[in-house]
This record gives C-alpha cells, structure tokens and sequence, in this order.
C-alpha cells in the first residue's frame, strides 16, 4: 500500500529474525537510512539485547531484540523483513502477525515467491489478510534478479521459446554445519541413493520459481518434475562446513533439477547444485533460452548471501507501494537498485 | 493508448521502411500472427512490388509496397514499425506523420531510446504530437534487452553502486560495405588517429543508454565524454564486408567509449566494440557492477541483427499500452516475451 505524506521520509522497518540473514539485512539497512523501529527474535541468547551488538554492527543501536511480534508490529512501521524460515507452513503465522498488525511485509522465505500451487491453503489465507489490513506481502532473495526477472528480461529477445535451462551453483561451504549435512555431505553414494530411493528427497525452491516465470509469460503449467543427483569427486576434499574431508566416491554436493513442462509447448528446467568448491570455483547462474534465436546469460562470481539481503532490501520500496496481497514474483514489476530508501 | 475491445483481437502493423531490418521484422509480424496492414518504402526497386517478395518471404502477402505515407497510415494500423535510419534528426519527419495520423510507433531507430538531451528541440516536439494524438513514440533493440534492462535488473542486487562498466562486442561482417567503410576498416592507423584529430568522430549511440540507466536509477547526469580508438592486428585478416584483406596495422574495427559521470558520484562507462570477428569469436555482451558487492553478468553468441528486432516486436504491445508521448526506455517498463500478439 502506498504510503501518503507531503514528503518522502525515511522508511520504518522491523527486523523480524535477527539470524545471519537478519543481521546482514539490519546493516544495509542501517547505511541506506533506513529507521529500525523494532527487532523481533526468540533465541534467549538475543532477546533483551541490543540489536546492533546482536547483528554484529559492534555499536549499540538503541533497538532492543523483543519476543513479543506484535508490540513490536505495533509501532508503526512500514514494513517487516522477515528472515526465518524457508517454507511456508512454518512461516504462516509469522506472516500473519505481520499482516495483522497492519504491516507490510518482505521476506527471504522461497516458497513465497509463488505460493499457489504448492501452499494454495496458506497462500490464500494470506492473501486475504494482506487485503482485509491494507498490506503487501511479497518474498525476494537470489532467484528474484538471478533467477526469475534477469531471465524474463533476456526473453524479451526472444522470437519462440523452446526450451529454457537454468542452472545456478553454490557453495555449501560458505553455510554452516546444518546445511551440509541437510545435503548429506560426506555420506556415501551408494548409501545416498538408497536413502533417496527409500526417503524421497524434499522438493526444492526453484519450482516456485519456475513456475512465477511461466506465470508472468502467461502459460499454462501442465507438470512439475523434480530429482536430485549426487556429485562426488574421486580424491578427497576438505569441507570447512562440517570441518573434516570428504572421501572419494562420497557426496560432495547435490543437483536438485525441476522441470516444468506448459500446455503450449514450452518446457523449463532449472538445476540447483549446491556443492563444496574447489580452489577457484565460485558462485555462479547460467541461463539459456533455447528457441529463436538461442540466447545466453551468465553471472559468475555471485555472492550468493549477500545478494539476497541487498535484493530484499532493494523491493522494500516496492513492497510498501504495491497493491494489498500476496504479491508473488511474476506480479511485482523488475527489481532495481533504490537510490533513495524513502517513502514514495 | 490502449486499445479497448470487447475481446483481444490481432494487432495491426505497418512496415514503415523495408531495408534489411524492416524484411526481418516482416516475417517475425508474420509468425506471431499480426496483420500487416501496409508497408512503406522510397526505392524504386520495391515501391509498387508485394511486401512478401521485397522482404524476401518468398510468397506475396497481398500488401504492395507503397511510397505515401500518409495514405497506408491511415487504414486503421495499431502502431508502424519504423526501421530506418539512426539518428533522430533524419527519422522527424517520418516520426511526425505517423503520430500526425493517430498511429503509435515502435522504432529501431537508436537516439529515440533517450533523445531529451541530445536532441531536446525534436524530442519535445515528437512528445507533443504524440500526446496530441493520443499515441505513444518509443524506441527498442539490442540495447533495450542487453545494455539497460538485464543491467538494471542485475542492479537490483546492489548496495552501493560506484562504477558500471558495459562492453558490446559486435561484427562489422554481419553487416554491408557501407557500415564497414563508416568504421574506416581497412585504413591504416596513423591515418585514422589523424583523421580523428582534424575531423572528430560521430558521438555513438551509447550516450542515449547511459542517459535512459541513469533515469531510471534517480541519478543526475554531470558529464558525458566520447572517445574512439582503433582495434588493429599484427596479421592479416579477411573482410567479409568489403571482399578484401586487411593489412597489419590497419583498422579492423574501433572501440567507441562513452562515459557519464553523476552528481551523485557513480559513473557508468560502455564500451562498444565494432569489429571483424577472428575463427571462432562471437558478438558479445558484459556489462560489470562495481561497488557492494560487485556483479557480473554476461551474454555470448549474441544475435545482434536478429534480436534488434525480435525485440522491437515483442514491445510493439507495450507501446500500444503506454501512455501517450514519446516514451524513453527508461519510462517504459521491462521487455518480455509477448506469448500472445494481440491488442490487451
């Protein structure tokens, strides 16, 4: 919802989630001159203390970490940047405090990104609040510019689609011990697939992606496939995550692929490898459109976390002016760099 | 404007110029499904021939190529596709008398993409006409897709910006004599560096790109500078374009750099590299992001031809929607793949 007033004025923001991607968030938004009017946390560690040292900024900033969402919620902020989970169901009523306290709402949470298919129940629960209270709640991060919009730019070149393949890499190193062993780093290939064949393997993020891509080219989705992969090296390297080598022949890493077909023809596929880099490796998003003409895209040299912060960062203004709802990403328009951080 | 209708039907184009852009742009109209509804062309060797047959199609479409104007605009076109000259001085009158008959404009025509200051007199004159006849003016191609929108969107993951430096590489074979002979391809360079020195050099088309970027981030512009050097090798090479070799020491190509400074202190720098292209090399895009963090995005295996207008067609119904007056590409909003060419 916009924000009326003769002039602009500096944004008001609550932290909600002060982990390592909240911390990161409340520096940038300090530099870009944004008012923190409140920080919401749970860990007993963090709450009671001041959001600056707990963030890592090394200078008080007068905001206390509290528990209690909703007096924070309270004092009339603009807009919350939620950093806490990464699915919906255990975000729901995070989101919820939120909206019902009459505040927007921006978040790194994935599945937000296009919620209708996969949380049809929840996204519509939380439509409706954001339109009954007035506010927009919308999710951003890496696949925002990386995944979704610099892609349907580049398709702006482009006279038939066929086929578009993505692919984007990380470096499971760069985030602690919980995600390397999430992606089962170190285990055996053997016993991996196994696990897989037994277990399943949970869906990852990049359908939701997906499918705001199809959405905003306006397709028709008609089946969704996802399947993960090992990658294994056949010398031993060393994990700084889990802080011990991988042996030959045991997971160095994980390639998650979604492919989406559409009734009209068009087919997408995106790949997810989250793996340990070696020497000289780095982040890295590569995309082509394949069709008339084939077209390229590439990033490298990606700073995978930080570009998710300054990215939410960048749609706060957006956020707050778009209309009420579940804004998912096909609906927002481009993301770009906010010279001013103000209200509009 | 918006063309209001009780359902979507086929947008109605004319084929305003019917050179070699203009034929390509025919047979895309043509697959996407648009009507043509007229083509306009001078050469005695097409006026008076079927569009099909000029544009190379190979079958008659059943709309000749006529040399009035005035007359095929006035059958009721949704929009003319203009492909005709560079500059904005020669295109005028052209522009002119399609705004004049109430026909919106799409363009190829490259000073339009951000004429307001090197050409402020006929920018706000095409404005005003097309305001007064409630239709909208505006330019697309390479640089709409490739050097401003993927490196605005790119920009959506920056902090803080401090220097974006752009580089387009681009084959002089891909093109005739006459854009060879424009480039100097073939004269030795002391000659070149002397004839720089006495005559100057054509301020490129870049200029207008940095100016639309930097309006559309809220920045002001505080200096734009020009620089041309020659690109020569220490062999021979052969050219396409002029059926000859080029001697050591000879131009086979130029580097046009334009650089624009802001008051806000980011300066933003494109390199445009025209070239003959060596086994194996192909057009190129780059465009790097300096500041926090730095970003890279690169194209390879660019199209250049194709995609300028595979490009102004997908915007022809962005233009129809537009507002009306003549709209920058900073004003316009992201390109896309148009699944559906029909009026909104």
């Amino acid at each position: 919802m916009s924000v009326f007033g003769t002039n602009p004025r500096p944004i008001r923001a609550v932290i909600y989630g002060v982990g390592e991607m909240g911390s990161i968030v409340t520096r940038l938004l300090l530099d870009r001159g944004v008012e923190i009017v409140g920080a919401i946390g749970r860990s007993e560690t963090k709450v009671g203390r001041d959001l600056g040292i707990v963030a890592g900024i090394e200078r008080p900033l007068g905001v206390t970490v509290e528990a209690n969402a909703k007096a924070v919620l309270g004092r009339d902020a603009d807009i919350a940047v939620v950093c806490v989970g990464s699915y919906l169901e255990t975000m729901l009523p995070h989101f919820m405090t939120c909206l019902e306290a009459g505040v927007n709402v921006v978040t790194i949470e994935e599945e937000t990104v296009f919620p209708w298919t996969s949380a049809p129940e929840q996204a519509e629960m939380l439509d409706a609040a954001a339109k009954a209270h007035g506010v927009t709640l919308a999710a951003s991060g890496a696949q925002d510019v990386f995944w979704l919009n610099l892609v349907t730019t580049l398709m702006g070149a482009s006279h038939r689609i066929e086929r578009v393949v993505g692919r984007s890499v990380w470096n499971v190193d760069d985030y602690g011990p919980e995600v390397a062993n999430h992606l089962r780093i170190g285990m055996p290939r053997a016993e991996f697939e196994d696990y897989v064949a037994e277990s399943g393997w949970p869906e990852f993020v990049a359908r939701q992606t997906l499918e705001a891509m199809v959405a905003r080219l306006g397709l028709t989705v008609e089946r969704v496939t996802s399947t993960v992969s090992p990658i294994v090296l056949d010398t031993p390297i060393a994990c700084r995550a889990l802080g011990k080598d991988v042996p030959p022949d045991a997971l160095i890493g994980t390639v998650d692929t979604t492919v989406l077909t559409t009734a009209e023809g068009p087919t997408f596929e995106f790949s997810m490898e989250g793996r340990i880099h070696r020497e000289g490796e780095t982040d890295s998003n590569k995309w082509q459109v394949f069709g008339e003409p084939d077209l390229h895209l590439r990033n490298d040299r990606v700073p995978t976390r930080f570009i998710t912060c300054s990215t939410v960062v960048n749609r706060i203004p957006d956020v707050i002016d778009a209309p009420p709802g579940l804004m998912s990403l096909d609906k927002l328009g481009p993301p770009g760099y906010q010279h001013e951080m103000t209200t509009r």
